[in-house]
């Protein structure tokens, strides 16, 4: 197994109370009651739904930039960080088919994604996982997942409104929004 | 199954011969007599050895890079081009931790691997894939795939020369050299 695999399983287990689930852009995802988060090597057998991804290298970050995210970033799993959220995305093959210097151009100076990120630093948390080169059949791209506390939601909530205006959402193809809470005191592990 | 999934398993079977294999960095890969190219969604039970990849967009390449790239480079599986090499590379955890541009500078303006690769076109034609975000446990990051006519090795030998004294390589932890040929008439697929 790929140390840096996470699977997020929608079913009946799990860390984690749905609240919702909205489809954003193309297909939804079905309902379940929980989501269990987990780096498990199997594919959980009775989940309603398996999202997998890898924790990769950096793709478009700059040293400064990389800097100043690590200097304010907080790290997942804050005890009082009850709030989270799972944002599966597709992308266009328009978008892959770009070159590097195209798709940093979009990105950030055109779309400002890392600048938006840190705006959202320390109060909102996140990682990010890479599913498009996995060598199973992923209906996603990326799936980001974020933690914050319930009175910070409003800055996760700018956060995802400024994102979805901006040219670099242009070329997703599809997005789930799924809405989930970690009962106080439990660990998010 | 990924639809852009290869697989490269050393054994008894496939299409190539396999005339040497040499460890250019750390740890060797085992001998086999043939090597089986396939976009099989299984792994090979019978196998010596099963390498997988993904290819993937690219990671570095710019646009000007990249129209020039097109214009010159031929597709794998020309009749003559009976040699290919396979190239699994393992890079360390010291380039992953690099930022996108840190990268970039080392690749590139210190390397000049675009370059290199570009005058080897059109003789030489490749294909990259990538293991490091497969979900399971990868032993190498890339696989390079190359083929070229018999009388046009000088070329690719020059490429692989330079590359190994460039900058960039002083980041790769594991390199084996596979050498094969498909006889004449034969098809690559």
């Amino acid at each position: 197994m790929n140390q840096r695999l996470w699977t997020f399983a929608g079913g009946k287990h799990g860390q984690f109370s749905i609240d919702s689930v909205t489809a954003v852009r193309g297909e939804p995802l079905p309902t379940a009651p929980r989501l269990d988060v987990t780096q498990r090597a199997d594919r959980p057998r009775d989940a309603t739904y398996v999202l997998r991804g890898v924790v990769s290298n950096e793709r478009y970050v700059n040293r400064g930039e990389k800097g100043l995210l690590v200097s304010k970033q907080e790290a997942l799993g804050r005890a009082e960080a009850t709030c989270s959220v799972l944002i599966p995305i597709k992308k266009s093959e328009a978008w892959w088919g770009l070159s590097q210097d195209e798709r940093r151009a979009i990105f950030e100076d055109q779309s400002n994604h890392i600048a938006l990120g840190m705006k959202a630093l320390p109060q909102v948390a996140r990682r990010l996982h890479h599913c498009r080169d996995l060598g199973e059949d992923a209906p996603f791209d990326f799936l980001t997942w974020f933690d914050f506390q319930p009175r910070e939601s409003a800055i996760f909530d700018d956060l995802l409104g400024a994102l979805r205006t901006t040219e670099e959402w242009q070329f997703v193809e599809r997005e789930v929004e799924i809405r989930v809470t970690r009962e106080p005191g439990t660990s998010s592990k």
